[in-house]
């Protein structure tokens, strides 16, 4: 049997604290019931008490039936002297309503003395405390020991006696923590082997949290398990302090594929998994990323391509498919074209392709790449273009002009009063009033519409025509709607890449447009949007 | 005294492979030199023959007279029994000029037999034939072996006896390459060291060449330094086929101040080099990257931000003045007190900020990040919200209201030629106008502006406007402009977040709007960053 490594993540609680990512409570939740798709075993949910967005979220979280994943909540050990009874931390972590919490805290000598000013004795009996009282009230509990390599190094006895006193407080593991993340991985190493032979007891009851200062945080964890760790901590794409945590992308495949670990169900989702937490937390994926990166399997120069038509492994150390990436041929046509046919077979197998639209469709995709366009994830603008260059594109509706006016009558006003606050949930007013004049069937149709935004108004005042003549149309509505500046140096007036994702309530596609103005680039992904309901779902006129 | 660590750039080669990465001829020369100034030992240089650029480039390179780097000119193996007299390679090698060739040859039977397609002794012999004969022609050559750590699992022997060969045939060094990046550090530890049993000749003469497939390129080679490496082969901020090489900004840094090796004479100077290195490359470095990356030494945990004033290793592994670097206090809802204080102290040193200045301000930031607002990578909204809040802002205008129109007169036909191409080049046609109504000093002043989209004619707009009462404004531009659409599941409705940065051609600041409507939002981003060029870079009214 496999060696299980439990994965231990910490995106919504250290992910959070990572330089530009700001994860409102309705992403939490989304990534929450991701992970626990992707199948992590435990997901550790944000400061309890931290602050207004933490607590919303916890109070959602009673909400939520997780399949696989434990929640975790996150805080400090007690304070020095503080009575557990009126500890607002400690209150924060019950109320959490969680079954496992883990706590923080000091297992160096110098951080305790210089940092919190307590002695190295009050230091232990804050960790004695704050872990034996959780475990009295029914919590399981993990103890991350901060600064456990660098306080090892200054007074072995010191940190080992941390990790001793959580233990005998009745904590489920300790978590060595490289809390600067200074350390490499063979001193890193030398210090859990000395810490096994010290203290055998902790064989099976160690996990590991890495930063990437070194730029080894990845690898870090790997060599922790290798040395017997049984949980890893990591984050999506690394996110956390400064360089970053151990990436779950990269430690999961390691893992798994290199060491022969069984980590979550089927590594085969990773890759999908990855494009939806970049989508949630709307950051963009590094391309070079390992395994789940754009690059991670393209290939540029001529003789690497030559060669890995030959035999992939001379470039490729794993199967792009082992984490659900695919080969990337730049500029290649001929494994272009028979990518292209089988993505038409797939969305139109009906239709058919051969190899002289297929060509076709590849230099239109070239082209329209080069715009700023991309398909990847946008198979319903793919479609309509496919259908538009093969001749059988159905013109459900002509489109003869719009106008958006934008306003801001109390401008002034708002200005001065910028920061004083709205309730709550008080409703928008609208800022914006389009105009659309559409033909169908030789009938034309003028409608307005009010909005919140430009954007906003034009698709409320279309939905409005097109409502009048396919009623369908009632039935869609938008899910999700983002902008990309690209060519960014243009400043306001540089290209931007609009996706829609639109659903009627069963079905979901998403739709691309491009322009140097974002309500065009918005409109063209809205009408390729309208065109595939209509199409695809029920257009009866 | 200090162990020397050669450090042999391959940025100019393989860094050129590197998706998004495309230097010019004069990029080079410019990246040549600042390596050169930098103080690496080695500077490889493109494929000898292999591009008119690289061509052009190694003619250039008789002008230049480096003080510290040596090229080195960058070749294959004969093909097999290839004439030595009239092969293409040899001929380019030989013409380049340099004193140092490397040349790479497969250290793999497998790779040999079914990539090359020859036998294991042919093989064998064109590396002979290639090596001996640089030599001949009075040559240094190093010998890049291919594939090596997978070819010595596979056979051994074989692997061996490439690099015997090569030593043989009079190369100086032979450099061990994990061609597809997928050898654990362990691994690849266990390898060299059977390496060194079999073969002790080697020792002192062999480099390592890693790839960072498993994200541990930068580890890899620290541990080949370790395990007896004499050189290093790096590529600035790792750039290289697929996830790329090993980064010369990781690893120097820990060769340097974690292995007490020496590599560089001035390792302060590495975070300078490394923006320089960006900007001749066009290309943004990796916020995330250690050391030199703008968030290595970036604090945004309010405990953290405590620790670190009391003592800086808390959660920096290295001062980050040792690499040129600098400490960066972020401001988000997770930000203390202490970070508010030093924040503002930074920012506005004459004005002090007490602590109850402090907590208004932090309530303000929380209240204001629940909506969407994010103040990490804007500091100049950051000071017009402290100035605000402490009721020293400026008012320098009074926005009385403003009117967007956006417009599509031929949008039927042009939605009929959707997919027409536009010439490249051809300027864009405006589709938005604006009308701006300004207050100053009791002056009312009215302008309009066409643009591309309604942002970009309002930008205009407001700058006309106010051009007239501060000339100075007209030095200003944009310089980024981005867009996130946060709580996205609203669709169109949803919040987005507006960053803007501005610069009057020395200085760049950036400022923030959050709102429902994208124009609103961009306008008090503009409005925020017009108010900061005017009170801090010359606002004479």
């Amino acid at each position: 049997m496999k060696r299980h490594v439990v994965i231990y993540d910490t995106t919504l609680r250290e992910g959070s604290q990572c330089v530009g990512i700001s994860l409102t409570v309705a992403d939490r939740i989304r990534l929450f019931n991701e992970l626990d798709n992707l199948g992590v075993d435990f997901i550790e949910c944000g400061l309890a008490g931290g602050s207004p967005k933490d607590d919303a979220f916890y109070k959602e979280l009673a909400n939520i039936r997780p399949v696989h994943a434990k929640p975790v909540a996150f805080g400090s050990t007690l304070k020095p002297y503080e009575d557990a009874d009126k500890s607002p931390m400690l209150k924060a972590l019950l109320e959490a309503g969680t079954e496992y919490v883990t706590v923080f805290g000091k297992a160096s000598s110098f951080q305790a003395r210089e940092i919190l000013g307590v002695t190295e004795g009050e230091n232990l009996s804050m960790i004695e405390k704050t872990v034996s009282r959780l475990v009295l009230c029914g919590k399981k509990v993990f103890f991350d020991a901060e600064h456990y390599f660098d306080g090892f190094s200054e007074n072995r006895e010191y940190a080992l006696d941390c990790l001793r006193t959580a233990l005998g407080a009745g904590a489920e593991c300790v978590v060595l923590c490289d809390t600067n993340g200074g350390v490499l991985p063979y001193r890193q190493r030398e210090i859990i082997d000395e810490t096994l032979r010290e203290m055998p007891e902790i064989e099976g009851k160690f996990g590991i949290h890495a930063h990437n200062d070194s730029g080894a945080a990845d690898y870090a964890t790997v060599e922790a398990v290798l040395a017997g760790a049984f949980m890893a901590q990591v984050a999506v794409n690394g996110w956390g302090e400064r360089c970053g945590n151990a990436n779950l992308f990269t430690v999961v495949p390691n893992l798994t594929l290199k060491l022969g670990c069984d980590c979550i169900p089927d590594l085969g989702k990773l890759y999908s998994f990855a494009q939806r937490a970049c989508e949630i937390s709307n950051t963009k994926m590094w391309d070079f990323s390992p395994y789940v990166g754009r690059n991670a399997f393209s290939h540029k120069a001529g003789v690497h391509i030559d060669a890995v038509r030959k035999n992939s492994s001379s470039y490729e150390h794993v199967p792009p498919e082992a984490v659900g990436n695919s080969r990337r041929i730049m500029l290649s046509e001929q494994s272009g074209r028979a990518a292209v046919i089988a993505k038409v077979g797939e969305l139109l197998p009906k239709l058919g392709c051969d190899a002289d639209s297929a060509a076709l469709i590849i230099d239109k995709i070239k082209e329209l790449e080069l715009e700023g366009y991309r398909f990847e994830g946008a198979d319903a603008s793919f479609e309509m273009l496919v259908k538009e260059l093969l001749g059988i594109r159905r013109s459900w509706f002509i489109l003869n002009t719009y106008k958006v006016v934008v306003f801001d009558n109390d401008a002034g006003e708002k200005y001065a009063a910028k920061q004083i606050e709205q309730e709550p949930g008080t409703p928008q007013i609208p800022t914006a009033s389009a105009i659309v004049d559409v033909t169908v069937d030789g009938r034309e149709e003028i409608t307005a519409a009010n909005g919140i935004g430009p954007v906003d108004a034009l698709d409320k005042a279309l939905r409005k025509a097109l409502t009048s003549f396919y009623p369908v149309i009632g039935r869609m509505h938008l899910v999700d709607y983002k902008v990309r500046v690209l060519e960014s140096t243009l400043a306001t007036a540089s290209v931007v890449r609009v996706v829609v994702e639109s659903s009627d309530g069963t079905n979901k596609w998403c739709t691309v447009g491009v322009s140097g103005d974002i309500i065009k680039a918005s409109f063209d992904a809205l009408v390729d949007s309208y065109d595939f309901m209509l199409d695809n779902f029920g257009g009866i006129n």
